[in-house]
């Protein structure tokens, strides 16, 4: 079929520049060249890669006209086309300085962390390190960002990251649940916020209480009756208007006696200056690292922090990067994920949290920014931002304008506010408008003399005096002996914040050296033009909040991509508003319980999950109210239909939805899809489809196409968005017509009808109202540039990959579970169960893959003592053999310790795997050379990855729980 | 003194960003905190900066008030208020799609190569690859730009570039005086060149011959009588209006049966289509490799080429990179620098070019661009180059508008030129205006199909057609079995190039690991802020031909920069056109020369050079007509006064200048440099100052100030361009009024008077008006971003890091030459000579600091068996702290030497570097341990570098030059 595979009759436009055809974006992007694509095909049986799909994809399902795209063209464009394209569109953005404040500030992310951090793609596209001895610098730059947060914060411990503010403000009403004495009269809880939340995140916190049934009551936390049912108190410090409350230690004593936990939502730029939430009584704190160093990006992405103390770690959501030893003799420090959303794969449907992918990347970049400042220079910072507030505050005071007085950055300024606003957006600022007398004024890093004296004198009509004498703030000295840690205390200048950067980088083993075939992860190419559009400041520095009339570029830019979203899963609607997968997840499922509840069927609470399914799925369906009811598999590794047609038709009167996977988290095209979507309307139910593996989808089949009423696409898997070592991420959801009025609103800006319909301001799932915006170029830039045919051909390749690799491996390693006709999808799984019995484990063969210069694919998920092994379009035909070498090899290792040649202790596969130190030590003692232990292949010598720790103990870091910077006595010796 | 050191009186500007006083560029820039800074002053014996800068700079010489700038403010500007304004005269430039080739043609850099080499400290920051086992990456891209020249061109050997394609051309004439056997007859003898030749060729060759008395006449090289004292013909390919001779081979034959050489000057994209120079008799291949995904950047920087055969290698300027084998017993493949400005070093006075810095960063990302499109992408844009050409000219042709059939991708079209370009500019296209009644279009790579249809229908108002079937090339097929080698066939996917890259940069050593100590070469910080605006299109998508309204911001820019040089030199105007230091001297001596030929003293051509002056000034005096006259130094390493005054005594009547360096070469202030600036003009000589010492002087002394006439600026050295691995540079010089005159001019744009006078067209040394003018964004930024005082501070500091350093080695190394007080300047001499006796040389101190982690300093230079150390300002204490611990820990083992506790080939010294393989080979049988080989001190393992081959061969790779890539049957086997 031409649409699958270039046509030979095709003509040659000669001037077109795409005719320049080797030259073509898609040519960058797939691994295999065309002719290894043909060999590779006649490896597995195949004439063409369309034959290959035919025989794959199911025919009930395969798309029959070919995909287009839904707007601009369907053709791919260049590099250039499609970068001037957008860059039309950003000019369509007003780019004012922004004082709005409302969690958003405006930062000067250092160039040095710019250009070699995000701009980096030994930085953005790591993964979650998983694999941690291959992962200690973004592992030590994480434990920084988590002592940064607990210093702080004053508080024991912190996560690794958080979506953003509102969404941690949720998790933290979420852990109130299980924590709070009163946790146990459920139906009945409450839970206050504060009236001068942000409020974003007021909300997010109403939509998630709502499906939870827990009544949100928002007043005066200072003085509100809590009432007896009350399971946490959210208040913001200093709140949204800039003040402190002046007995902070009263909120929580109050909030105490009321069997509820004092949950503080503060700034952390402020608290360089202000006390510390630990010291007032905070059981859990939040807030968004987004003025340290990182853009506001028009909402996002940004790394949301939470705090708790040691007794709440285990009911902590997200990742927590501790600290192990070595399970070798040398027992040396290492750093790991010491835990991960634990629920979700040890008590799935009893999860109070479905994080999962978070934002690694922007947590490190806050956590660079604070090293590079240092405390000192973060408290000169925020000296500054107090003293342009005071000025501002004085000089308006003096002139007979009303203006509070502030506690840290924020006024809020008595006036019409209308034409001020529309006065400071001539003079280039944008305030907040707090209604029709009053406006807020933030005042950031990057706000300069020149803009005080501006505002004060343009905007207000006032005489600005002498604003540094009114600015002064010697006799504030802010917070004592913070952050003492020789790492905020060390990398000073640009050439030592360079090298330190450069030292962890080298750490890390990411796509910039080898392939990482982590199955479910689609770790595709990441193409620098793609990240190019990131870092225009027309995309960076607008506010979320902006005015309507500034954002011209970013709504058209997100219309283009919803359009072409729209087409690429055959539905209707989309939003991109979800922060991660498991947001999608949450969003969905919210969709279609408000959609059910419109037509009267809100009593519907059973969601159908297979037993395959991904950990979030359950943990979402149960954020959104919903009973799991899990359907078992069979040995195919198929939802097994007659328990999934059972369970629906038991739960058929109050069947909400199922989740599934497609392909299956298996890696197997199931063929009986189009009967359980068709099977679950009938029971009544919607069918809501986890699009974590959509790579192997576009313009083959789509989840339309399949049936499915909504599906959630990780953005940052099939559409290039960069991991960035864990995050940031993407969760767009997709829903036929009848579920678009209800996607997530916002209720500061109406999310616009052009980008997916609005249901209002209860329904928003994230703190912005397009969540993480910044990087949607990055996706839109992806399909404009591939072009429909090309997506078709993406997808192709990958299942082309993933069954070239299979063939290879089949006769050393059973490959699990395939489609009807033998072919497994874009993925596929490897057995390493039988080896279990000559004591040879899946974490042996994952760590001497290190020693082999690769990622270990996917590890023991879905099917445990498995790997699963997604390879994606983008790796060539060279590489993939590659590490099918590696894998063979390891095999050859592996029938040594079953044959018995070697015995287990003697073999480098329990050893792995290999560090300088251990191969360079005077006192080798093992059975195998260095050189077997090191080099095992000859191509491993050309570009050597040095795993910088041995294998890591898990269980004593699950024992000891070290999730902070050693304390600076230990620097002291 | 207050401008020295900042003045505890100094009050807080609360609100000026800067009195976010933490967050300064200077703080950034410089190495040791102030805490660190008084540290160490006290151990070196010194209260203050100011005091040791006292002590270390002759009273008569200090500059009296503190300097200021010349442009904008003294005072230093924040990094965001630098690029700020930067940006506010970038959009002064206006960006026209230009078609006015004449050799500078819009090019697209792939964005891989952009962000990962050209945007990336790990190539950018590296030094010309002196240090081979550390080096190893760029040694092999450049052995792969060497190999694409020589299969381009069809000859049998390239160099590693040259500055641009004039200054090649120049080069080649000089090969030619070599080589020709007209060479004999000198000061009888003419260089030919076509009048085809690009103007701007032409114009430096003949400045160049001007100074040599050789004659250059510019006629038709089909034709011509040559005459008998021929020495060269330069003719163009294809030629400057885009034709090509009928019989090349005849024009070749023509030059040899006069006994010259043929020098072609071809385009290397054309190249691709047409018959190679190497076939029709080229002696000598020249040319610009910038349509090789190098921006234009208003004219550079950009690699020019080089090639020729075997028989002339070692006549061939440059640098030469070649292989050779480990010198251990593995006899490993290793790469290294086979050759490189022979002369200078080898018969000094004699050398008959004076090329040092050169272009490498340039020339690998051209051999990038080469490697990512591949022989048939590279033929695949030239044909739609030519096709477009084609269409262009069948179009005009057909509508009675006379036009040029394309040989490639240039065309001639009879108009009215004036208003045909005024029409142009109008719809957004330069053209190239060849007189009243012709223009010129190239058609480059960016040239769209719409761009073509524009041009014909709205410049020329002719129908546009059917322009696909008129471009069409399907029948020219290109040349054959172009580029087969591995490298230009593997790397197609941005997963592949991407890695590719990586494990190159991974082998180098560079400014993001560890300090680079290179004494006289200025290693400091290269900082991103200064990096950002190098690739502003705005600045990087300029022709440097483009009409001068279109230029405005980039000459306000350059006339900020020059005002600035002067006060910082103490001179009047500033010349920015020589490409690098060397060409700096030469274009420094020329104005000498053209001043006094201009007050009747032309017969003045003597010039005096200290022993111990770089290679490059005695070579750069020859190649401007002087005879060079050496002065002593005497045993403190100072100029040898007494011989100074016997010898410009002795040729006062013909004394045309002396050079010398300040600080001198060998790191020291010499008193009496007042003395010799005097002598000299009392007797009628002019004083040039060798300017790559000015990180000792800035703000502290000047140039001007020590009374010399003339001074070249090394940019990359003192003023943070970045070396890139062995260039670009920018060789600016600075003068007196007298001479101001007497500055490079330029044939095509005039030379603003605002940024240095001109005197037309016969004084150009370099193709572009305002030479490497992409990268002169980096210094404005340096210098805008320290300010006066900050620049003051940088002297200061550099010169306390050299003492620190000093201080820590003397009780280990002697410390050669110290000023009248004891103190060094900027950089000091250790002496290795006396381990000589234990069989210890310079060589195995350098290679054995590979083992640690860092560079060698500059080995056996000014003086032989020595190391020159420079550390510069923007290393911190701690670094050089490891480094000081890395030097003394070498002093040890040699002290085992020397006292026999070891014997030398037990040494590690006498094995270093040590690599991987060494330390994990199964077979170790050295006397010390793999740990002390590979980890001699506890920081080693922390960030581990480790030398990719084993200490290079130097006396084979002499002897077996090969210096391409290998040959393709290698990778059949
Ligand atoms: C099948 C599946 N569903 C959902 C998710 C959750 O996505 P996210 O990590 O973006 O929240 C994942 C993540 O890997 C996944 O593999
Ligand atoms: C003292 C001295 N003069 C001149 C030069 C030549 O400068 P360039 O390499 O830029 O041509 C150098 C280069 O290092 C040098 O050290
Ligand atoms: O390149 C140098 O001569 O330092």
């Amino acid at each position: 079929i031409a649409h699958i595979y270039p046509n030979s009759e095709t003509p040659v436009k000669a001037l077109d520049p795409r005719a320049a055809a080797l030259d073509t974006f898609e040519r960058r992007h797939m691994g295999p060249s065309e002719k290894d694509q043909l060999e590779m095909l006649k490896t597995i049986g195949f004439e063409s890669l369309d034959e290959l799909v035919t025989s794959t994809v199911p025919a009930n399902i395969r798309l029959e006209e070919p995909m287009e795209l839904g707007s601009h063209t369907s053709a791919a464009m260049s590099e250039t086309e499609a970068l001037s394209l957008l860059r039309s569109m950003a000019d369509k953005n007003k780019v004012l300085k922004s004082l709005i404040g409302q969690g958003y500030n405006e930062t000067h992310t250092p160039y040095v962390i710019l250009r070699n951090m995000l701009e980096n793609p030994g930085w953005y596209t790591a993964y979650t390190p998983y694999q941690a001895e291959i992962s200690q610098g973004r592992l030590e730059m994480l434990l920084n960002y988590q002592t940064l947060v607990t210093e702080l914060t004053g508080m024991e411990m912190a996560n690794a990251s958080l979506l953003d503010e509102a969404t941690a403000a949720a998790e933290a009403m979420s852990m109130c649940v299980a924590l709070s004495k009163n946790g146990k009269k459920k139906g009945a809880m409450t839970f206050f916020a504060d009236a001068q939340c942000h409020p974003q995140t007021i909300a997010v916190v109403k939509t998630r209480c709502e499906a939870l049934g827990i009544d949100v009551v928002v007043g005066d936390a200072t003085s509100a009756d809590l009432g007896d049912a009350c399971i946490g108190v959210l208040w913001q410090y200093p709140n949204t208007r800039g003040d402190v409350v002046g007995d902070a230690a009263g909120v929580s004593a109050r909030a105490h006696d009321a069997g509820a936990l004092s949950v503080v939502a503060a700034d952390p730029l402020a608290l360089t200056l202000l006390p510390a939430p630990g010291t007032f009584g905070a059981d859990i704190c939040v807030g968004s690292m987004q003025r340290y160093g990182v853009p506001m990006g028009f909402g996002g992405p940004h790394a949301a922090y939470m705090a708790t103390s040691e007794k709440y770690a285990r009911r902590m959501p997200g990742r927590i990067i501790g600290e192990t030893v070595e399970a070798n003799e040398r027992k040396g420090r290492a750093l790991r994920m010491a835990m991960q959303t634990r629920e979700q794969h040890i008590r799935r449907d009893k999860a109070t949290s479905n994080i999962c992918t978070a934002q690694a990347l922007l947590a490190n970049m806050a956590a660079a920014y604070a090293i590079y400042h240092g405390p000192d220079g973060l408290q000169d910072i925020a000296r500054r931002c107090l003293g342009l507030a005071k000025a501002a505050s004085s000089a308006l005071n003096k002139a007979g304008i009303q203006a509070s007085e502030p506690a840290f950055d924020t006024i809020v300024v008595k006036c019409d506010s209308a034409s001020i606003a529309e006065k400071a957006e001539k003079a280039g600022f944008n305030l907040r408008v707090f209604g029709p007398d009053e406006v807020g004024l933030s005042f950031g890093e990057t706000v300069t003399r020149e803009d005080l004296v501006s505002i004060l004198e343009d905007v207000f009509g006032v005489d600005a005096g002498d604003v540094d004498a009114l600015a002064d703030t010697s006799s504030v000295k802010g917070r004592n002996n913070l952050l003492p840690h020789a790492v905020f205390n060390t990398h000073k200048s640009e050439s030592q914040m360079l090298r330190y950067l450069k030292q962890l980088e080298d750490k890390d083993l990411a796509l910039n050296h080898s392939m990482i075939s982590l199955g479910s992860c689609t770790m595709k190419l990441n193409a620098t033009a793609e990240m190019i559009p990131v870092t225009w400041p027309e995309f960076s520095d607008v506010h979320p909040f902006a005015p309507r009339e500034q954002t011209d570029g970013y709504v058209e830019m997100i219309a283009s991509l919803n359009a072409d979203l729209c087409k690429i899963t055959g539905f209707d609607a989309v939003s991109v508003q979800p922060n991660s997968g498991a947001s999608g997840e949450y969003a969905g499922l919210l969709a279609i319980r408000a959609y059910q509840q419109s037509i009267g069927e809100g009593h519907r609470n059973v969601c159908l999950i297979p037993v395959s399914a991904h950990g979030t799925n359950p943990a979402s369906a149960v954020m959104a109210g919903l009973k799991c009811v899990i359907v078992k598999s069979d040995d195919d590794g198929n939802i097994d239909l007659e328990d999934f047609k059972a369970k629906a038709e038991k739960h058929k009167d109050n069947l909400s939805a199922i989740m599934v996977t497609y392909p299956s988290t298996y890696g197997v095209f199931e063929e009986t899809i189009t009967d359980l979507t068709r099977i679950t309307h009938e029971c009544g139910g919607q069918v809501y489809m986890d699009g974590a593996n959509l790579n192997a989808q576009c313009g083959l089949t789509s989840p339309g196409t399949c049936g499915a009423d909504v599906c959630h696409l990780n953005m940052h898997k099939t559409f290039c968005i960069p991991h960035g070592g864990g995050g940031p991420g993407v969760g767009a959801i997709g829903v036929n017509a009848h579920l678009a009025p209800f996607l997530p609103g916002h209720t500061v800006t109406a999310v616009d009808a052009s980008t997916g319909d609005s249901r209002g301001s209860e329904s928003a799932v994230a703190a912005a109202p397009y969540g993480s915006s910044l990087i949607l170029p990055i996706s839109w830039m992806y399909i404009k540039m591939l072009g429909a045919q090309g997506l078709a051909r993406a997808s192709a390749i990958a299942i082309l990959n993933a069954n070239y690799m299979a063939k290879r491996l089949e006769d050393a390693y059973s490959v699990l579970f395939r489609g009807a006709n033998g072919q497994c999808a874009h993925e596929f799984i490897i057995d390493l169960r039988e080896f279990k019995k000559a004591g040879v484990v899946e974490e042996d063969v994952a760590k001497r893959l290190q020693d082999y210069g690769f990622h270990s694919p996917t590890m023991s998920w879905p099917v445990p003592g498995t790997l699963m092994i997604e390879p994606t379009e983008s790796e060539d035909r060279a590489e993939l053999d590659r590490f099918c070498d590696a894998l063979l090899a390891i095999r050859a290792e592996i029938k040594d310790v079953e044959d018995g040649a070697v015995k287990l202790e003697d073999s480098p596969l329990h050893h792995a795997p290999h560090t300088m130190d251990d191969v360079v030590t005077d006192d080798w003692d093992r059975a195998y050379s260095r050189e077997t232990a090191a080099f095992p292949l000859p191509y491993v010598k050309d570009s050597k990855f040095w795993p910088t720790v041995g294998r890591v103990d898990n269980v004593h870091g699950d024992r000891h729980l070290i999730c902070t910077c050693p304390p600076v006595s230990v620097y002291e010796e």
